[in-house]
């Protein structure tokens, strides 16, 4: 495997000695623990803690900090960390309100994290779980909590994280994030696998010309292969079906992210941003703020996920306030 | 090739055309002219600019903005700006006490800068090019400024950025970034080539178990082909050249970057991270908050640089102080 590691059955302690090593004036964890903290807790408020799955760094270990995640219980490679290790990272983010627990929904992080929350609750700490889902491929409208946890998510961590910052209640932030995933769709294409760092293999395989669109962020099938097309095309196709989802509507201000899987470069992400935006403006959509760039990746998976995020003058408030972490910023 | 671009010969404005759209509260172009402007310039003090070729991003034009560059004139995918373009950037830069021009260490930019430098002065512009160069595999001890310009020139993009928005003189400025380069040395290691947008093709190859140290920017020869071996190994050999290439000596405090070329995952360049700050202390050298991500690229090509930069409790307030560009923050 053509990786620059130490040896796959290391790699998340050693990610996670680097990371503590070179942002400790951002980030703390107790070794051996697997909880990243952020260094300057808030003085009080709910916590925000999301346990995942490594492999897709910068989320969700470099947005733990001032204005996003107060902690973050780090799994192994593309797999839920354990009920325990979750229950570890709510009683640290536990200020005495509460925490809130984001849970992005796949398997795995969904049975783990409930069990989480069912121990937390028997030792009296309040928490609740917020179930994150946005991708459009996974399941049909109607359908929308069977859907995956994919790149919109981030308006989640963003905007919620802004809020707890300000001392917002465990209820005003669940239903905050409620209303910001329920007003979110994204959808994403493949061009080329990552290599797992389990198997040493491709995670999934495409002919040349082909793209896959509908990928999950574990290489999760997508719905339909087609040829490689011009930019244009490709964003098209992706950005009407986003557009006609929710729906998205005329007048309608939106929040956006053009994401890259890890190796697709950044000049084609922002031919990506050029290609939406003309998109967004002929249905009468507003982007507000884009951000564009590689935060939520399967390895070095190249391809790209755009997510829309219907937003409101109070919504752009939270998106502009300041954080303060290392890997998230605009 | 497969890349989500709309055709190669498009693919700089394009690019262009989606960063301006996309981050319009901070850069700004005219169509046409490919010179990125930030939004809000200065109110007075010393230009800085930099001409350099696009396919490298987010460097240059990701880091036009307060606290960084003024300018940044943008050529066609690995190729130097022509100079009447870097003379228009110089133009736009100059609030009337004169620009400094970064010229990274590679033929064509410093035939064309040093042309530009030309012009503008025989227009009565005053403009002081600072040549840039940092990697060590490029050429012997003794004869530094023969070396090419690779990710350590990053140092003088904040610190010099950071003395320009204080209003420094120009003098100042040059004495500042000769004292940076000299105390600054880099190396690459290469694990996988990119796909160069001109050809299609990948830019060089590699065996699947090799790795090539020393590698350029765009692809340039390396020094030493290797098998791949464990991310310690590989990162002392790096560190070590670079500490005895100076010398760094014990008790010295350095800035250091982690650099990835574009499809090396962040889990690795932590990994890379671990290993670099074991062997720094090994020998007695402090990290002062370091940087590590992707800045510097080469495509999605896979690969790590290391630089570091020795530095002063006045270099420190300078990587400290705040900027506000779209694609640089720690």
């Amino acid at each position: 495997m053509k990786k620059l590691i130490n040896h796959p059955n290391r790699l998340v302690e050693d990610m996670l000695e680097g990371y503590v090593a070179a942002y400790s004036d951002y980030i703390r964890y107790e070794p051996g623990s697997r909880v990243v903290l952020r260094c300057l807790p808030k003085k009080q408020g709910v916590g925000l803690v999301i346990g995942n799955g490594s492999g897709h760094e910068p989320i969700a270990m470099g947005w733990v900090g001032q204005g996003m995640l107060d902690a973050n219980a780090v799994g192994d490679i593309f797999t839920a960390p354990p009920p325990e290790l979750i229950l570890e990272a709510l009683r640290k983010a536990n200020l005495g309100q509460g925490c809130l627990l984001l849970i992005s929904n796949h398997a795995g992080d969904v049975l783990n994290g409930e069990l989480a929350v069912e121990m937390a609750r028997e030792e009296g700490l309040r928490v609740e779980p917020l179930l994150m889902y946005d991708d459009i491929a996974s399941a049909p409208k109607g359908r929308e909590s069977e859907r995956r946890g994919a790149p919109g998510t981030t308006f989640i961590y963003k905007l919620v994280g802004a809020r707890a910052e300000e001392g917002a209640s465990l209820r005003e932030l669940l239903e905050l994030g409620s209303l910001v995933r329920d007003s979110t769709r994204s959808l994403s294409v493949a061009i080329r696998p990552g290599i797992s760092p389990l198997t040493g293999e491709a995670m999934f395989t495409l002919a040349e010309d082909e793209i896959f669109i509908g990928m999950g962020v574990h290489g999760e099938a997508g719905f339909k292969r087609q040829k490689l097309a011009p930019a244009a095309e490709v964003v098209r196709t992706v950005t009407e079906a986003i557009l006609d989802d929710l729906p998205f509507r005329f007048g309608d201000e939106v929040l956006v992210l053009v994401n890259g899987a890890g190796a697709t470069t950044l000049g084609e992400l922002l031919v990506v941003y050029r290609e939406l935006d003309a998109v967004l403006k002929g249905r009468g959509v507003h982007p507000y703020k884009p951000l564009v760039g590689t935060y939520i990746t399967t390895q070095e998976m190249a391809g790209v996920s755009v997510a829309l995020c219907r937003t409101t003058p109070e919504l752009n408030r939270l998106w502009d306030s300041p954080c303060r972490v290392p890997f998230f910023g605009r």
